[in-house]
Order: structure tokens, then sequence, then C-alpha cells
């Protein structure tokens, strides 16, 4: 049972990472790392150059028996021996020896998963791009739509729709930025041996993973020890920093979707059916689905910190703790990262209904204004006392704001009816939001492409990798 | 990628809970659903009894077309109307515009995985039978089996093995309790319509319901609402309890098989590889799977506490938290307990070492002992302080505390050098162990028979439900 | 720093548990517990009678020297060592020595925190009484304001605002349910020595235990192991799902307060500030903590979870994860149910908005009632597919939903002008909303009786317990 | 209640956090973002110059009145606008109305706050910088120390104790890089009003805050929304990180004290007291509570990341998650690092001991070695089988590996008897534990030296603020 099947996987693009961390290419991965420790050892003198040859040629998931594979693993319990025993059949006499030599099962598995993680990396960083392009989209066609910003769930001054967009740029460009810091703590090539000390490759080993760091493209640990696992939870962190972001658009996007607001809208395609029950309905299903996905995402967090806390040199189940957060969690922000996408290329705004609303509080929402203008005479503190008791009794009684202060002398003695009346307009009041929209999509349009490069440049096949 | 695939499959039972969340069960549990439904609806006089009876006739998967199913979803969008359309279309004119009269699609879905749910429910209790029958086996097999108590990984006092298996026994008996409890919160129909308050069938609705819950064998709820989800969290609680006794006990027998201690042993079948470096690893495999296991349940209890968090009349995010929570808690329970109950079944133990053990400090576990017969002649504080002072000497200087005590004057004025030796003989100290093992072991066969027949009293296909 | 202090504190009742778990307090109970014990030894011929008689009497936390406790607590690092001997020195010769014989520390504070947590538990079944009682009065309240049921955020079909109550009375009745079956298994006695297995007190262990959980009205356990923390982290789920529960009454309320929303509100205090810059602002901020704390109670489970993976026969760091979860749960229970009373309590109702936002769709809330009279006559399926033609037809041309059913012959056929215009009033469509809200108000009102006269029992102190 | 206070509290430095996060350090901080934002103001030619050199010479709480802001606090249910009328009063006609100009709450607290956290900071850079100090020199301590590397509870190959050091350092050498790179994205100015906009101070917004967060040695914000909250969840996070190392380690130190392995000691000050009953304990008290410690600060992680979910332009409740999660997790690293640095400093050590657990196996430890040595004539695979071979038997039989290997002609083919002894003498094989230890001592202390410099550069005091 996947219970991450969706019902709206129909009108998405297809997964892009699912692939990559199938079993397929995690074992086509691990056979590369076989093929770059051969030819590592090769140059460190420690194996024949004619069987690093073999090894490497052979380092090909299509050319192995793969039901014998499973068939041997189900026998041994053991989740890469049976892999090294067909390559080294596969290799034959005289070089199928020295394959896997002076090696441990993890450091195959962690340095071909790093190989795995850094192809998911590169499909986020893809998704990313296309996520800052939908917002730059977004705050531009938003940057001067005036509506009601909302404080604690009250109309408190006015901003743009633009201004909401901004912000999500601003936390995404901090992701972004988070994802290029921890690369080279997440990449990296391990081949420190049956507990990280180099034990059976000595004085050599350390040239060794070098090689094989340098064959892949990836970075040799200082201390190759299998217990070590913070850059995993790390990453796990940032993706859960990264789904919070995005669960907190998809629930502002589903707000602004009530039908009490009525402000933004998720496009929902022809045929969809919202309800068996109810034929009108027309549901937020991709931003329920990312709320979902968001909570899912944060709750594999704590399993990736748990993971860390290794016994000794090494725990299976820590290991394993770690493995499934950082999968798992991998194929939840893709879920996640192509409804978002989908929900910010095609959001509907109505600047029309956000008026209405800007209007329902019949002026209070720009109390501040008129507090601040009546401030410059009185000072802030007294002010907000006289600002203050006229909006309670705007509550309270149902006289509109306007009304009440033009007629309080204590207003009235410092502002005309004329000035009070043009600070109560908020459709002037939205301070810099269409400004901030306008920077925040230039700098997103910036990461986009950088984004994209940044791709690029890491899917370059490193030497002694397969291509896909 | 299914991260739950681990490499000790090959060793154990098959999953019997895997193919009841299958997409195949669900689908029939919710077909089930549908003809119930109808049948309430011709009772109360809704629907004509000869539309009810050609609905449940066609409420088979089998009769229906899937692959059109599966394509008229990835349409809509939507989880049940697809199969709903499949079904009306199977029963064809004047019956088929029937079906599904005046429910929304949770309410179908709700209640069939109910059925679901309940089905997994006599897997787990079914499981948790043999583990009961596994620990009886073993707190006998262990209750005279003389060890060293622990606390704070130091050696306190002498038990024996057995007590130890009487702990998980106690802890066990609470959570089959628990399970028990749930059943009426948890197994629930839910017939309420839209919203819950029976707006489509008005006066008839909570007939409809509970006659839906007779036939299937459910609980009417109360309250319809489609916004409730406090049960299905509960339940996840519960496995979250049951996933933190069997890691416990799982990393009891890890530390139990270090090389230090030595002193119970997984089974290791022939064959099996522990390393693929390392020719004389014998390592903890299910062990290892079991903590892990565990640690991916827990992580899962919040997400089923923030999926009861719906807003209004139902969130479809927080619906899908609570269905991805129990669901995978569900199946990873099932992972875990075909793997405790592999271990308790197979368990060696060394009694050998374990008295070995016992004796490395020198007599120091029983110092409790040596105290509290001291201590009838000078008050427990003053043989605390006496005995204290010796215990930390022999950790200090190499005396033996058997040495230390005989010299000092304090204690040879109240006890013999022959009562003294005979105090610290550890073997002879471990208080009623053995007793509470016995008793454990009973109440654990208890439970054992008790479990099968709640098993087999739930299993009773109800009237109306689809036999497997 | 406390990090638990709140702005709101001051319009609230004083908090009822912190006392309880006070240090003061706690210290307490465990003299409660030795004096229990004292005496249960005595009746067993363990101690000299006249030695249980002089350490009840001194076993009183104002006869005892509490500056120096403290100070030599910081001397010993040990939580109970200092005052044990504190109360021997009062008990003074030849009976002192007597003091906690045969126990060890987690025996005495395991068993007294017990007697805490059921005092603490008393003040929880007498807030969640008054809770009762504040939902019955708000149900009746509402029972008849019709107002939008909302799904997905989206109108779906009119409800009574007192049928949102009746979910929340069904939840915290089944929490009641909860708490009510795990007394047995958290109030408990725990007398078994060093390592659980009255290694000390030998034959007479078991006999010492129960008279001690006579005494002070607990239960005594089946194996009293230290390392058992099931109950407690049982108890901690508990809370979080009241926590759930609590913290979905509080969102809703802030939702329905919202500027767009405007159908209930807080009760704001005269006097009080909503925003040092924006005078009209008022703010939900008891539903703001509320929402805050479930989320801190919530995050609390995981670590109740893990606190039970003890090793061995105990782990200090499981012992004090336990004890920290249900604390700072206990605690963070008490400010959320303090402030979901006076919510509840003081919940303003606008039936007029209600109105006015339910007729915000122009009849298509009302599509279901049209799709079932339709469907009396076509059948469900195609009086569905009429009806959500219309209806996204409605939304996408601005035509109102009645207008364009009186104009589509499918539906004309089977339905006159005024039987269409009557099927959309939703004033008259909400179902059995009224009802289950009226009875809900009366299980509630039983309840919060029922809760009273447990707490009242509860509260009996026990023989041999100190009162308070 | 303070769950927060242990019984070991006596033995360790106090706190210097504590103070840092207490009531009155936070408000003398808000006090100097008041102060700073006058300066700005005034540069700017929004408030009067003599009125900001007014309210910066006012701004200290030194000179207010608390009990009085304490009492207003009480009947505001405000957090900032008794601080801030209390510091207009002081400052008096006519310059006290400028006091907050153009400000919201939230600007002052999360500006204040930023400078709180810098202060935390910096003390926990102060404490990392000891914990490698203590690292190093344990690492060169132990460096030549060889024992037994393990893994999955197994012993595996040999390592020396200084090697496993090294592992820990490097996680660090991680952590002290996160908290140098997220230090820009958390040491942040907010100025932009009630909503993030600048819709109060308009264009000259931005300057002001750039000039507030000159002032005050901070970073400005791109986009100043109130609802921007992803930075203090990484920083959480990075808590988080730290103390699943430092748990790691606590629980290393737990297992090494076991009295079955006996190979590393925290120091027990005398006079500490293991155990009211038994006299001889000597617990791992440190180590207990450093595991108990970072699993509550693993715990917060969730609650930040949730935090983040602001709906519109701020949640109360969102913010009082990510302050309690923050606030709490820096009390807890506070906690936590003490000890940490207590243990490492005063690790004993006990290399027989180690010595004597590295012949627990009879040489099966060496296995990896021999296979090598074989596999350089028969090739990996054939080598692995004829040992694991005799491995097994070695375990099932009780023969001696090395009487097992020598009666083996497949080995014997190619190895002497002298050269089998000499391959199995494990105190020779810890490859290159010895230099990674090394190495990583010194990178330990030239963090040590750079962390210490890193606190001494971010601690002096910016213009603007109150030195403590």
């Amino acid at each position: 049972m996947d219970t991450d099947i969706r019902f709206t996987d129909g009108r998405l693009p297809v997964s892009t990472i699912r692939p990559i961390v199938s079993e397929a290419n995690r074992w086509q991965r691990w056979l590369d790392v076989e093929a770059a420790l051969a030819q590592a050892e090769a140059k460190a003198g420690i194996v024949p150059v004619a069987a690093a040859k073999a090894i490497s040629r052979k380092a090909d998931i299509r050319k192995l028996d793969l039901p014998r594979i499973r068939r041997d693993m189900a026998k041994t319990s053991h989740s890469l021996m049976s892999i090294i025993n067909e390559l080294s059949k596969a290799v034959g006499e005289p070089h199928g020896g020295w394959v896997h030599w002076g090696a441990t099962t993890q450091n195959i598995m962690h340095t071909g998963d790093a190989l795995v993680l850094r192809e998911v990396h590169n499909e986020i960083l893809h998704m990313l791009s296309e996520t800052f392009t939908a917002m730059a989209a977004l705050a531009d066609r938003g940057k001067d739509m005036v509506c009601a910003g909302r404080t604690h769930g009250q109309h408190a001054v006015p901003i743009t729709f633009g201004f909401k967009v901004a912000v999500w740029i601003d936390e995404f460009e901090r992701h972004s930025e988070r994802l290029h810091q921890v690369e080279p703590r997440v990449f990296t090539a391990m081949m420190g041996g049956a507990v990280g000390n180099y034990a059976s490759l000595g004085e050599k080993g350390p040239f060794v993973q070098a090689e094989v760091a340098r064959l892949l493209g990836l970075n040799p640990m200082d201390v190759p020890s299998r217990s070590i696992a913070d850059a995993l939870a790390e990453y796990t962190c940032i993706l859960g920093l990264i789904a919070s972001t995005s669960g907190r658009i998809a629930k502002e996007v589903y707000n602004l979707m009530q039908t009490e607001f009525g402000e933004a809208f998720e496009t929902v395609p022809e045929g969809t059916i919202g309800s068996s029950t109810m034929p009108h309905k027309r549901n937020p299903q991709l931003a329920d689905d990312c709320i979902a996905i968001a909570a899912q995402i944060r709750s594999l967090v704590s399993l990736g910190l748990e993971g860390m806390l290794h016994e000794q040199e090494v725990n299976g189940a820590n290991y394993y703790m770690s493995q499934d957060s950082i999968l798992r969690a991998c194929i939840l922000t893709d879920d996640l990262l192509r409804r978002i996408n989908a929900i910010l290329a095609g959001l509907q705004l109505d600047p029309v209904r956000m008026r209405a609303n800007l209007n329902l509080t019949g002026g209070l929402i720009s109390s501040e204004t008129v507090m601040l203008a009546l401030g410059t005479a009185l000072g802030r503190q007294q002010a907000h006392e006289i600002i203050y008791e006229n909006a309670q009794k705007a509550g309270a009684t149902g006289y509109s704001f306007e009304e009440l202060l033009c007629a309080d002398d204590r207003v009235t003695k410092h502002l005309s009816k004329e000035q009070v009346k043009a600070l109560l307009d908020p459709s002037t009041k939205a301070g810099l939001s269409s400004k901030l929209a306008e920077d925040a999509a230039k700098r997103a349009r910036k990461h986009a492409r950088k984004l994209i490069l940044g791709t690029v440049h890491a899917a370059l096949t490193p030497a002694g990798q397969t291509a896909k």
C-alpha cells in the first residue's frame, strides 16, 4: 500500500525523483562506486590495472543477473553482498577477486547514495528554479492589487497581493542559500573500511578515498566513520524548512480561496469533481495535498535527528532511520514542489473581491494612518488612546469610524473632515508593498537562473560515473 | 521506492497486513459500504428494495472495469466518484441512479476503512497472541537463570533472565487492554452526509446509519462529523506505545548480544552474511530493524495528532495526515511484530556467561544485601555509610569488597566472616524474580488465548460484508 | 526564563495545577510514601510499630530543615537521599534508622508522583467539567443559528452553530472516557526495590507494596519494575489528544472571528490592547495562546514515547524524559483548559452575520438539496451532472444559480420555479443540526456532573496521606 | 515547577545563558531597540533629534518603574505597551510622544530578541570552544589506546580510543560551520511596521531599518514581514543537530562505563550518592542528564518548524511556537553543553580494560586482516568464504579461531602458522586511528581558538546598545 499515491497525480507532471531513488538507479550508483574504487586502488598500486578495467567494464546493472541477485539477497539477508558476488562472477577470473577490495558495505552504499542524493538535489534545484520563476511572475502580477493586510486574522493595514509573494520569495531565497551551503557536507565519499579507520587499506587509504571522491565528483570525508549522520539529518532539516514555507503558501491559498475571502483560486481543471454529493464544490485539492505533505515531511525531521545517535562505530538501526527519513523526505518534497509549482503558476486572482474585502471594516483598517497623522500633533501615546476609543466605539455602536472621528473635537482640532476622509481611503495606504514585490520578483528571477546553472554544473557526469 | 523493504524480509513469514491495506481490498470494503447503505435505505423506505438488491449484487470489485476506473480517476482527481459511476453502470437502469444516495465520499471511505482497520486489528491481535506465547515460553525458560540486574548501566542487584521477560509481558498486557478499550471508539460507521448533520437523509438519517453499522458490525457515530479524527489518532498513539515496548525489547537483545555481554542471541539462520568485509560478524539484524521501525512508528504519532486539527466541517489536508499516519503505522507494526516474534521465539540464552558477568564486581552487586543485614543492627543510614565507604574503596584500591568488609570492625562486630561471604554470594539473591516470571508467564498464556478468541469473534463476517 | 508566562494570564483564574507540581507538594507526597512504607512494613513485621509511628509523625515537610536539605542535595547530586537523611534525623534514635527501609529512591518518587499526578488529574477533571458545562450552554445557545457548513474552506451545506459545538462535545466525551480508563494503569504504587524484584523485602515484598497502595489509594504494580513507563506515556498521549481538540476549537474561534467571517468572537475585556500601532485591533489572544499551547503539548508526546525505551532494569535518561514530558504536559494542559473554558464561556455569536455569509454563494450552498430532489426523478448520477454543470456556470458567468436552474429544461421538466426557489432557501436546510446540538448538550451536562463526582471521589484523602 | 532543575546542577559552573534570556535582560534589549529606532528616525528627519536623545537616555530598565509595568501588563494583556508607556512617561513632555514611532510591537521584540539570541550565540560559541579544547586533549590522550571497534554491538576491527574522539570532533566541526553560516540569517533587524510593508514610515522605512540594524550590529531584513520565522526554526534545527551529537557522546560514555565494558568513566565527585539503597553504585549521572536533555531539544525542533506556518501577515500562535522552541532550546543547550564539557574534561580512561576486552573474541576481531592476507592469493570472495566458515565454527565449537585457521589446508597453503598468529594480534591493527586522532586534535585546537575570536568579535558592544 503506497500511501503516497494522491488523487491529483493525474494532472501534474510526472515525478522525476522517484526514478532516481528507485532500486535500479541506486544499485547502478553502488556499482559506479565499486568501479571508482577499483580504479583508485589500481592507481594506488593495490589492485592490478587490468582488474580495475575489467571491473569498471562490468559495473553496469544491465550486465548482471538481477533475478539471481534478488534470490541470493533473500537468502543472505544482506543488502550488497549479492551484488558484489554477481559482479565478481561477471568479471570472472582472474580479476573478480579484486571487487570490493578493502571496503565495507556501507562505504559503497553511503558513497553511492551520495550520488543518488546529488541527482535528487539537482531535481530539487530545478523545481525550485520553477518555483522562483512562478513567484516572480505572481509578484509582478499582484504588485499593485491592494488588499487587506491581516494579522491574527484581523484586518491590520492595507498591503498588495504582490507583497505576500515577496515574503514567500524571501523565505525561498534563504532555502536556496541553505541548499548551496550544505552541498560540501552532504555529497561525500566514504572509504574508511569496516569502522572508518582505514584498517584494511592502511596508509594508502586516504589516497584511495580522495581518488574515489575525485572520480565521482564528491568530497572526501576527513574522518570516514560509518557512524556520522549529521549531514543527512541536516539535509532533512532543510527539506523540513522548505516544506514549512510550501505548506504555508498552500494554506494561504486555501484561506484566500475560502467562500468568505474569494481573493485567490487554485486552478481547477475542467472535469475535476469536488464532491460526490455537492455538485457546486470547487475544492483547493492541490493546496490540501501540499499542507498534508508538508506535515509528513516535518514529521520525518525528528527521525533524521534520532538517526544521528549511533552507538560505538555504527548501529544498523540508526542507519535505517537516516535512510528512511532522507529518502521519504526527498520523495515527498518532489510531490510537494510539483504541486506548489502548479498552484503558483496557475493562481487566479480577484482584485475586485480584494477591494471589496478591504472595505469591510469601514475604514478601521486605516486607524494607524490617522493615529500617526494625529500623533505628529499630540504624540503617539495620546493619539493611540483617542483612536483606540473611537475604534472600539465603532465596533460597538454601528456608527462608522469616519463619523465618529469627525465628531470628536480632539481629532477635528488637528484634522479637517477632508483630511480624515483621505486618511481613511485604504487604496493608497499599502506602504512600499509594490516596491517590495518588484524587488523580490527581480531577485527571484536571478535565483531562478542561478539554480538552473547550479543544476547543470552539478549534473556533469563525473569521471567514472555511468551516465543514466 | 518503497523504503519499507528490508533485507531480512526473506527469513520471515509473509506480511498479512499489506494485502489488507491494498487498494483492491480497500475498494472492496468501500463497495461493501455502498451495498450496506442501499440495503439500509431500502429498509428505511428511501430507495426501492429492488435497487438495493441490484446494488448489493454488483458491489463486487471483480465485476467492475478497474482499468476504466483508474483512467477516470486520473481525469476527475477524485477518490471515489469513478468507482461510484462504474458501480452505477454495472447496476444499470433503472436502479443505478440509487447508488451512493444521500452519502458523501468520506462517509463511504471512513466506514469502509473502518472495516479495513478492523481486519488489520485482528491481524495485530493475532500477532500479539504469538508475542504472548513466545514471551511465556521465554519467561519460563529463563526464570531461574540468575544474571546481573543493571540500573544506569551499572550492576545493581541480581535478577533472573525471566524477570526481564516478566517486565515485557507486563507492558504488553496493558497494550492488549488498550487495544480492547479503543475498539468501540475506532470501528465506527459514519453516514451523516456532506457535513455530518444528515442534511440529505433528514429524520431517517440516524436510522440509516444505525442500520449500516448493524449490517457491517460497526458502531454508529453519535455525531457523524467528517472532522472527527481523535479515534484514529488514539489508535496511532497505541501503536506508538506498542512500538516503544517492542523497540525496547529489541534494544535489550541488541545489548545482551554485544561481545562484552554475550548473554542472549538473536537466531541467525545459516547462510546469513553479517558483513561484506568481516567474515566473523554475526549481527543483531532483526533487532536493528525493530529499533528503527519502532522509531519510524513513533515519528508518525505527532502526525496523527496534527491530523485532528480540522477547521470547520472538514479539511482535506488533515484527513490525509490521519490516513497517512494510521496506514503507515499499521504496515510498520506488521513489520515490527513479525520480527519481534521471530526474535522472542528463537532467542538463545547463555546462562554460563550470565553467571560469569554476575561475578564481575567481586561481590559489590550484593552491597544492598550486606547493608540491610548490617542495618538491622545499626539502622539503614549508618549501614549505608559504612558499606558506601568500603564499596568506593574497593573500586579505588583493588582490594576485594569481601576483604575490606572483613577487615572493618564496624562490620565484623555484627557479622561473622562466614556471614559476610554468604551475603556476598549473588546466586541466591535474585529476590522474587523467579516467582514474578512464573506468574507473568501464566498471565501471558491467558492473554494469548484471549486474543485469539478476540480475533475470531471480530472476524465473523458481518451481514452484508463480502467475505474475503 | 519561564517561557510559559503568557501576557493573558492576568485575566484568567489562577493556576491550580502549578502548586500541585511544585517542589513543596512533591516532597510532601514523597514523605507521605515514606510514612505509608513504614506503616506497611510495621504491619508486615519488618520494622517496629513504634518506628512506623515516629516516622509517620515526622513525615511532614513543615517539620524538616529545608535549607539544609537543599545544601546537602547540591553536595550529593541526589534527589531523595537528603530528604531521607533529614527525616531520619527528625525521627531520631532509635527509630530513624528504619526510614526508607528496603526501598529504592525511584520507589518513593514514582509512588509519590503518582499521588501528585492524581491531584493534577482531579484538577483536569474539574476543568473538563467546566468545559462540558460551557459547551452545553453554547450548544443550546447556537442550536438554531443557521450558518454555512464548510468543507475544505468552501461552503458545503447549511448547518447551525450548535452543530459545531456538538462535534466538540463528542470529542471531549471520548477524552473523558479515556481519562477514566487510564486511571488504574497510571495511579500505581511501586515498591519492588532496587530493580523491581523485591530483592530486599523478599517474600513480604508484595504484601508491603499492596499495603502501601491500600493506604494511599493506589493500584499495586504486578511487576514493580522501575523501567516501566508506558502508563505515563499513555497519559501524555491522552493530554495530546485533549490538546488537539482544544487547539482545534481555538482555531475555529480564530477563524470565525476573522474580519471576513465575523460570526463568533472571543470576549476581549475592556482595557485590553490589541496592537501598539493599530488602535482598532481586537485580537483573538486567548485563541492564539491555545493554538500555541496545544502545539507545545503535542511536541511532548514523542518525548514521552521515547522515555519508554529503558535499557536493562532502568535508565536515568529515560526516566527524566518521562518526567519532563508528563510534568510539562500537565502544566501546559492547565494553561490550555483555563483559556478554552474562558473562550467557551464568553463566546459572542453574531447570527445576523452568519445569515449574511450563508447567502454569499447565491444558493449554491443548496446544490445537494436540488440534486437529490431532481435525483428522485433522474437518478443521482444524472442529477449530479446537471447540477454540476449549472453550478460551474454560475461561478464562471455571474448568472445566479437560481436563474440558470430555471432556464434549464432538464430541471424544469421535473421541478417548478417555486420548487427551485424553495429548495434554494438555505435557512431551512440544516438537516438535524438542531437535534444533534440539543442531544449533545444533554450528554455534556451529564458528563459535567459525572466528572465532578469523579473528582470528589478521587480526592478523598486516603489513609496515610497528609491532607493538603 | 521548573522541570529543568537537575540534581547535578550543584557540581557544574553556573548557567550563563539563563541570565541572558531573563525577563530583565530581554526588556533591556527591547529598550535598546526603542533607543536605536529613535536615533535612526532622528537621522531620517522623522523625529526631533532632542527627542531621540531623551529617549536614548531613558531607555534603561533601571530607570523605569518595573512594578507599575507589571501591574499594567496584567491589565492590558499586552507584552510591550506597558513598557512603551512607562518609557514615554520617563521621557516626559515634549518628547515622550515620539517613543515607538511608526513601529509595531513585534518589530521591537523581534529585533531585541535578536540581540538576546546573539548574546546566547556567543555563550554557545564560548562553550563549544571549551568542547573542542577538551576533545583535543582527549583525542591526544587516547590516540594510542587500542580498543575494540564495534559495529552493531559486535567487535569489528581494532581502533584506538582517540579515533572515537576524532569522530566527535568531526561532527562538531560541521556544527561550528553551521552556526557561522546561519548568523546573517538569524541576527536581523525588523522595522517594517504593522505588516512589514513600511506602511507607517513609507519611503524612509528602509533607511530607518538599515540605520537601526547598523546601530545594533544586525542585518536588515529584505522583506521585514512579521510572518517570517524560518531563521529561528533553522537555528533550532542546528541546536537539534548539536544536541544529537552531544547525546550520542553521552550515550557512548554511558555505554563504556557499563560494568561489562569498564573502559571509560565520568568523573564522580567525592560525596556523590549513586543510590539510596545500593551503596556501591557509581552512576553516569551527567551522561544520563545529557541523553535526556538532548531528547528534549530534539522534541522542540518540530515545534520550531510548525512555528513557520504563519497565515496571512502574522499569527500570534505561530510566533509563540517559535519563541517557545528557540528559548527553551537555548536554555537546554546551555544545560547540555555545561555537562558535556564536564564529562569530556574529566573523562577517566582504562587502557588495561580496553585491551582485556579486545581479547574477548580470541582473535575473531582480526578476521578481516586474515581475509585480506589470504585474499591477495585467492581473491576476496573465496577468502571471505573460508574465513566466514572458520569464524562461524569458532563461535559454535569452542575451538579457538587460531587453532581452526592453522588446521585448515586452504589457509596454511598460503600462510604459515607464525603469519596467522601475527595477523591475529589485534594490538597492531588499528589502521590509521592514531593519525586520524592526532589530525582531529589539531583541527579541534584551531576551532577552539577561532570560536573564541568569533565570540569576542560579536560581543563588541555595538553603537547604541546598552552594555550589560
